[in-house]
């Protein structure tokens, strides 16, 4: 076991602060990583202040991981020392139910284990995240970094990321689809640069005409202000596929309305309630669809990565000393930043 | 013009009573067609009663006819006198858009017209349904009935058959997968029907213990009593589509729980906000999907009704004397019918 530096809450009220947690010693299939970047979603916030009821505190958040491999296990065969490699939100999982077989770890039957917050399988502990100076994790579940994608700009590809470009693939978004994206955060703009680089034509929806010049810079050939009614009416029936990044409640139907005969709305923030509540009669009379993705799996995150590395794909990111992690969570519930944080994790180990 | 005689509401507080409308001479690309039979749809009675604020009075409802061709027009190559013949949910369409392009004239962009209540595209009257001695329509809108279906018990495949036919081919219902039905009136034990036919896993969903003989008898494999949440328990992620009947508002998310990862809800025949909400997180968590589907194009429409000659598959019908007919919307409405009312409509001839 190693005693290294991180940084975490001890309750639901207190700040994210300084502290010490164990790392394994790497086991056959372990990759031991030094951590040189982690991005902060949402997600950490949430946990961090127990949002969702069911944080183990002291937790650790963090789960897009970049960083170099330090020691490998006896059995590893895919990494060695000095490799660069990313971890998400996923460390581990059954492996042998049909979501693992067809590597879809995210929605193994028997529950995958989380970067953080999560139960090892092996031992029991609990999961400690990317706000630390290393971590280890099973050789499966890390990712090659490829060559000439920037280390700290590639760290969100590892949550944001893949969140946005699997449903975009597994629904089949290609050449010549309308693709809308409901809002531009740290998903909705990456969703505008993968919808826009598998040959889409993007529309950014947002409540917000600050966001237009922002959203064309991005990629989206279009904006629509999702507030203005006159708007919305001129794209009734037009998409082939929304995705909506919003995490919180909010009004589907007129995205609903938007969507061609045979479209699809793609959740990817929202874990609530649908309320106000979905029309029965807008999915019935165009035979449309409403879906939902969660992350993504092993393979693809890798195929996200290779098509990010050839398609010159980065998050934008605004890069931060872990000193300032709790101005940074006040920033992102205030929507103040373009578009995720990174942090430098050298700023932990000075 | 042709005076015939029909029964319909003159308001909707008046019960459905003998009048007399006017059908037109057959136009080159028409049809005319004496009805033998008309099947009974709960959406007659919503017309009938105006419970969608939109019913043009005097209403003539009827939607499921089965007839014989009397008479063509010039231009009609497809059907000559003494065919047998049926007529569903539309009798015409604009021909011009990509939906009727694709023969999915259901969902014309500029609106299909109805079998009753609509608008003729040509002179603007308001269509009258099946509740009549005859009618006439355009060969697009006419299906060929095959031989050896009986004719009255053929006559709701052509709404309440395709209806459920339709979703379960589109969304690629085939052998192996396993497939629920939510509900068991007039669409439900079609669905039953069909999912059985093409290879499926058979489960009825239903509130009420007593129809588990009855759902057998029409080919389910199994029957869950969905309010009680251990069968339900048992069942989670077990489906790869439910194709949910039921046409009042209802909770969902039961029946999404029961969907495996990736699996489909289909609905067909909630038109209603969905209350109590849906839990978007369900959705999410399972990449599972919500669609919708609405009736049937023409061309799938004549493949669902030489689908069921091959396979032997009828509605199950209570044959009805058309002066009986508020006493049948009386038992509609309590739910006590086996599964279709079918008037007979010689009775009104006479």
């Amino acid at each position: 076991m190693a005693t290294i530096k991180a940084y975490g809450a001890q309750s639901e009220t207190a700040d994210i602060a300084p502290l010490s947690i164990e790392r394994r010693e790497p086991r056959p299939d372990d990759v031991a990583i030094r951590i040189d970047y982690c991005g902060i979603c949402h997600t950490d916030i949430h946990f961090a202040r127990n949002d969702w009821g069911r944080t183990v505190y002291p937790v650790v958040p963090g789960h897009e991981i970049v960083g170099t491999v330090t020691a490998v296990g006896d059995g590893v065969t895919a990494f060695e020392p000095g490799d660069r490699v990313g971890v998400g939100c996923l460390v581990d999982s059954c492996r042998e139910c049909s979501a693992c077989d067809e590597g879809l770890e995210q929605y193994c039957d028997n529950g995958f284990t989380a970067t953080y917050n999560g139960e090892d399988r092996h031992d029991g502990s609990v999961t400690f995240g990317g706000y630390s100076e290393a971590i280890v994790v099973s050789e499966r579940f890390v990712l090659r970094m490829p060559e000439g994608l920037d280390a700290a700009a590639s760290a969100p590809l590892l949550c944001a990321g893949i969140t946005t470009y699997s449903p975009l693939v597994e629904f089949g978004v290609g050449s010549g689809d309308r693709v809308a994206v409901v809002g531009m955060g740290g998903l909705g703009h990456m969703g505008v640069k993968f919808a826009r680089a598998l040959g889409a034509e993007v529309t950014l929806f947002t409540r917000s005409e600050s966001k237009r010049e922002e959203a064309l810079r991005q990629g989206a050939h279009k904006v629509v202000i999702s507030t203005d009614d006159g708007q919305m009416e001129a794209v009734a029936d037009r998409f082939d596929y929304i995705l909506d990044t919003v995490p919180v409640q909010h009004d589907l139907n007129p995205y609903l309305d938007a969507l061609k005969r045979d479209g699809t709305l793609i959740l990817v923030g929202l874990l609530e309630p649908i309320e106000p509540p979905l029309d029965a009669g807008a999915v019935v009379f165009r035979r449309r669809r409403v879906a939902g993705s969660l992350i993504g799996g092993l393979p693809e995150t890798q195929e996200m990565l290779d098509f990010c590395a050839r398609h010159d794909i980065l998050c934008d990111i605004e890069m931060l000393d872990i000193r300032n992690i709790n101005e940074a969570y006040e920033r992102m519930q205030r929507s103040d930043v373009r578009y995720r944080f990174v942090i430098d994790m050298n700023t932990l180990r000075r």
